[in-house]
């Protein structure tokens, strides 16, 4: 059975979360327009309900638990970023009782964020710890442990956001552009371009410190890294993508990674630019966007996805360092 | 004659530059409101033109002397900030040469942005060297020179940012909230509310190392620094304000300072709440707001004008030197 999801899965996700997400903008910046030669578009899921498009998949994956058990007593998730909080605040939403698991290491802010959209956290020392779990929670009749990506319910939700910003854009565009982490959000949008506008490349965009990806993409076959990556790009830091998502990762017109100055060069230009306070994993594609725009001999209207907003002080210390803001971007 | 401006003056204003300016939205924080007890709507003028609300009465001056003069060859203003870029943008729109005075200090991303829209950059090593070339321009036909807040024209365009507030809000607001550097901000806020929302305060809120206006207030007379204000509000860093806009500053319900640390804490949070890349200016207000609030006994419905959105590297890095987000804003 063929794993790729079907339009209609993503349409069946905007009816059962339409009441509870927001239509965020579509922005652009006139200066770089100017800079680049061509027409780059904005898609502001940072503006998304928990400041990132994960509320899309967690909102549809907690409302087709309702729709097909009897009995939701629980949903679970591991996660040390914006899945955390789309979990807890989706379930929150329907008074489902969420429990996130977040290692000791996670940030004080994002524990109270979890928690402040109802969830229990319960912070662990060890990753196997949890994968025991996650195997207990799954043999629990009522309760559900829900993936950040691997979740046919999940990229469904995703690819909402790439529905709404086609309808956003006077015209078709050339190519669309998001990060890829687990993979979610790029499956959903290869499903929803795919129908609704087949000649448009759809384009994925990894940290080179983080190139689980793309090496999986080489090789034909997944393959995990076997250490915990360091990138500033952290909501695309996963080590490695899931059996469904890659066989979606698998139809991309094209994939890009982006060393780690690169991915800065380009938060410090689009916090600047767009006047958005985004995350590092949002502004990455850029680059990849410059590259792919060096290639092209017409103007094109390309559509960058951007992902989140939840940084924080001591990722932010790191994003500004040192002064990008000198040299202007250019083809 | 009365200093003071008329509606119709800022009326006027808005029937200028409506072709010219985008109208801004107004942004709210759901946790923030939670967390406070009452409802903060947010004026994003930072994603204005130029990033800021400057462009308001930037673009109202330079039309209001193409109108009244039948030779204007040239514009001349000098800043180190917003309105520089507003006046260069402005003059831009009609093909009018335009000159901007900037001390040998400025940072070239702020320099070059000026010189982006067109135009000519004048850096100076000593102030006094600029007041010689206003009083020579000032006598020069065809030539004029822009305050930036004391000059009627300038304030009746910042004025038409609270005119498109109040439309934007559901309810007439308790009380508006803007920064005070020179003042037309707050001028032009204080004639728009004063004829549109009679019954709602308002107030001005300034640094606590530049509180000029403050000490003009207590003392009844314009009062100036003696020395250079610090502040990372470097927007209302002004060291005097006018006698047009003092004279609507004594009008003010209430006025508040805000020192440092606690300017850098409102500029973390509303960064990270609205997920908005804005200035240390624009987030001071809300210490003045929770001043506000706490003497207060029933819920508030209150407005911050959001002022810009132009920050440097260098900001950024003090702004974001010591983690503000582990304690929870709160009354």
């Amino acid at each position: 059975m063929s794993k790729i999801l079907k339009f209609s899965d993503i349409e069946a996700a905007q009816e059962r979360i339409q009441d509870y997400v927001v239509t965020t903008p579509m922005l652009q910046s006139s200066r770089l327009n100017e800079w680049l030669g061509h027409r780059i578009y904005f898609k502001a899921e940072h503006l998304q309900r928990v400041g990132a498009f994960k509320a899309r998949g967690g909102c549809n994956a907690i409302r087709s638990l309702l729709e097909k058990h009897d009995k939701v007593e629980g949903v679970h998730a591991r996660s040390l970023g914006n899945h955390a909080q789309a979990v807890a605040w989706a379930a929150g939403l329907f008074n489902v009782p969420a429990t996130i698991y977040m290692p000791k290491t996670v940030s004080p802010v994002k524990a109270q964020a979890t928690r402040g959209y109802g969830a229990k956290v319960v912070l662990y020392d060890d990753a196997v710890e949890v994968d025991a779990i996650e195997q207990q929670i799954n043999n629990q009749p009522g309760h559900f442990w829900i993936s950040p990506f691997n979740d046919a319910a999940v990229i469904a939700g995703q690819g909402t956001a790439t529905v709404e910003a086609l309808a956003q854009m006077p015209h078709r565009p050339d190519a669309l552009f998001a990060p890829c982490g687990g993979g979610g959000l790029l499956s959903g949008m290869l499903v929803a371009a795919r129908h609704l506008a087949p000649t448009t490349q759809v384009i994925g965009v990894e940290p080179a410190n983080a190139n689980d990806a793309w090496q999986s993409l080489q090789a034909g076959h997944i393959k995990a890294l076997t250490n915990p990556s360091d990138t500033v790009a952290d909501g695309a830091r996963t080590n490695v993508v899931g059996d469904i998502t890659f066989a979606h990762l698998q139809q991309l017109d094209d994939f890009f990674t982006v060393p780690e100055e690169r991915i800065i060069y380009w938060t410090q230009w689009l916090q600047h630019l767009l006047k958005m306070h985004i995350e590092a994993t949002s502004a990455m594609a850029m680059d990849a966007v410059v590259e792919w725009l060096r290639k092209q001999s017409t103007t094109k209207t390309v559509m960058v996805l951007l992902s989140g907003g939840n940084i924080d002080a001591a990722m932010m210390r790191r994003l500004w360092a040192e002064d990008q803001l000198q040299m202007i971007p250019s083809l």
